[in-house]
């Protein structure tokens, strides 16, 4: 393969997928309330801007300026809390075609507001889409992750799972990062003391930038423009309701046969 | 939602979308050699026999049975190796639309042996698909984790990362597994002591074992049919060998305005 | 070794060591407020009570009901907070010289409550004991994880390495758990339907309560009897504002000689 | 505490530990064979050689150097096998008062070969020392992670779980490692092309070999003077062939009552 030469690239996304009428909710998990700057905001930003400059409606919220309740209830006002902004911002949540989280690191983790927001999607996770399945499907899911020195692939791996668990389809390279080397140091955007910007100039950064928004936006097109993914064998809503099983037997007729296990 | 009888669903497949073409490839990381049985290959066969019976063309491997060598290297006989299955594997891998790959789960984890093939998959990553892109773009993937007590959903985090990280494009509810309760216990099929196999009645894996099929399936002939996922900001040996950047301007262009972080 | 007859056992714990004079604090990080009922307060309150029962303090604290601020400061009032309840927990985790956290799972994962707290712990600990370690250094840590269905091990691991990259000492097998079979299904003290409630039977989650409660306590008991854990090479007090290295060498003294990496 | 000025700190480790009749395993778990160079050995030998020069006798293994078997009986030539190195090292395990895993990072997780390792130990776990208890109760565990941008974290967590769950006893901060910022980059100990080595300037890392070690030691001869962990409540042995249960009562006997949770 090193020895092919790359095809030749189109200079334009293809003209049979619209991505102007898409549009993509950002909800930046930092621990920082606004209008304190975040280090996250700003690469998520960075992706958000890319989709704005090709037509893309992008909304962005910063989870913790929103008093969103604790709890597995799709309304947590029902279970005796004061309020709950999580009914409207999962209003927000479904409008969008893209869904992108965005956290910073703490002991190499995401954050617990990060963690609340995937608990507030799984207390939602009860809702259908107009065709039976869970809510997210036809949808599509990325992550950012910024720290000053490790745990992106940790909370990427977790994210990609409670994404597709959901219902969320999760194109190739749906993230970017940054960190820095371990221990304690710089992070992303923070001044570097020689007039730039740490991290502006990471290449693999920019890459992964590149990577997800297009990934994202050509995934989000496809799935839009088809109407979505095919009811048949993911209607969870005939599975439950109506014993609807596509002509899938039970499991003993399914699995092979084989010697028991010792 | 609740309320809102589920609609109507097709009793077939969609007809534009053409299953009988393609490939899965099935990769059983048990720590155990044939002709011995495991307890993954029986779940996993539920879901390679789904498909088959979908006119899907299914290779099954059991990653033990072969001499895979060790190493980041795409051929490790030339690390000094004296023989390295991988090769030959990774050809099937290429071949195949879908990967799917199974294990067990002890402590919590997958497998070393699932852990090998991730790294093998990983060595090979220098490969581009013949749009430059990395060689999984347009293929999907799924994985089937097995054990006795815990641990399907931290395989899972692990594996979701990894498939889409690698280029794989991961669809809703990619997977299935079956664990018993905490504690020492019987595994998925055994005998049960009341004349059943442990497992086959439970309706979650049974659900999951179909919405991970179907998932798989559309995906796949939604992306095989369009001819994979545009070139246009993906074709990394573009970006690499030809410093093609789709017009995505540097980081510090892409970032918004904000003040200082503390 | 199962040949061997197992040695005879002592019938009450060593009477050099002191239990009485310890304190323990357990922090139930359910998503769930008072005065509803929480399945983790059931396992926690066990190992909690065998505790009492050999005459330790015991306290037990619900975390959601208390107003813990959110962030990386130790006091957040300091940060435009109106209040914050962490100060006056964390004088509860310095006084104990035992601390289990306890966590439901959802979505496999820790509750985002346990994350805050962990976050919490994380922002106290500029906080040094009175021999210039970390503030945990002397003191041990365990952790209770209860779900319907999975996760117990991928909580753990999180809870293990912060615990103690925090400074706890953590003893072997601190941990007890139970959750069911995979999918949806009782949780544990759930009435069983048969006139007993979920998991009490399950001889695994017994053997584990007992072990993590006199691994916890003798090794609480121990490092408290000797006065903790040395200062030598371990007081970062010193290393940062001394300068203190106790004859450690800079690394590159201390690397071995190998030829370079390729 | 800032404000506190450090206590004044000994100039000697305490003379009533013995740290001179301590051995150490290291278990360097790089997919690389000898006598090709690995970034993971210097930094683990960085603590060994720490070690070292305070009396403790250390032998370093590097895994894949040796044929060690994969499967979980203790002896997989008994399964089969042609040979099986594990016996012969975990003889080494069992005389090792401290044992210190070292792996490098691929996709952000300890190796291959880490993980064969945990799972040999784990199947050698039903070795009970002689008070009846897991085989490693009273020894220590440490671990190293190496790689070029992300996982150190990742891996402990891991780590930090198994080696608990096994027995060993994890003391405060017993680990080190290193990484570099985000993509692609040089690993530890490589060429700076400044004519120094990558890392070996990083004061997070040398602080975190002092403390690694330090902590290592201290526990190791703290339980080793003492015999141990008390046999009361912890002899497993005695638990499962005996039915000793120290007055340890049924769990219905000790959660608390509270109402039915919903």
């Amino acid at each position: 393969m090193p020895d092919t030469p790359p095809p030749p690239t189109p200079d334009a996304p293809p003209t049979e997928l619209d991505y102007s009428n898409l549009r993509a909710l950002f909800i930046n998990c930092t621990l920082t309330r606004s209008p304190k700057p975040s280090h996250t905001a700003l690469l998520q930003g960075a992706v958000a801007n890319l989709m704005r400059s090709h037509g893309v409606h992008v909304d962005e919220i910063r989870a913790i300026d929103h008093r969103i309740a604790t709890g597995m209830s799709p309304d947590m006002t029902e279970e005796g809390w004061g309020e709950d902004a999580w009914p409207a911002i999962f209003e927000q949540v479904q409008a969008a075609d893209i869904l992108v989280l965005g956290t910073p690191l703490w002991l190499g983790e995401k954050t617990s507001v990060c963690t609340r927001v995937v608990e507030r999607l799984y207390s939602s996770s009860g809702a259908y889409n107009d065709r039976g399945q869970f809510f997210p499907y036809g949808k599509v899911a990325g992550w950012i992750v910024t720290g000053n020195e490790d745990g992106v692939k940790h909370a990427s791996m977790n994210l990609a799972f409670s994404m597709s668990h959901l219902g969320y389809t999760v194109p190739p390279n749906p993230d970017s990062g940054w960190i820095g080397e371990i221990g304690p140091g710089k992070s992303f955007g923070d001044d570097d003391g020689e007039g730039g910007k740490v991290g502006y100039d990471n290449g693999f950064t920019l890459r992964n930038v590149n990577l997800m928004t297009w990934n994202l936006l050509h995934m989000a097109a496809i799935l839009k423009q088809r109407g979505g993914i095919p009811t048949f064998g993911t209607g969870m809503q005939q599975w439950n309701e109506l014993d609807e099983r596509w002509g899938t037997p039970p499991l003993a007729d399914l699995v092979p046969e084989q010697p028991q296990v010792d």
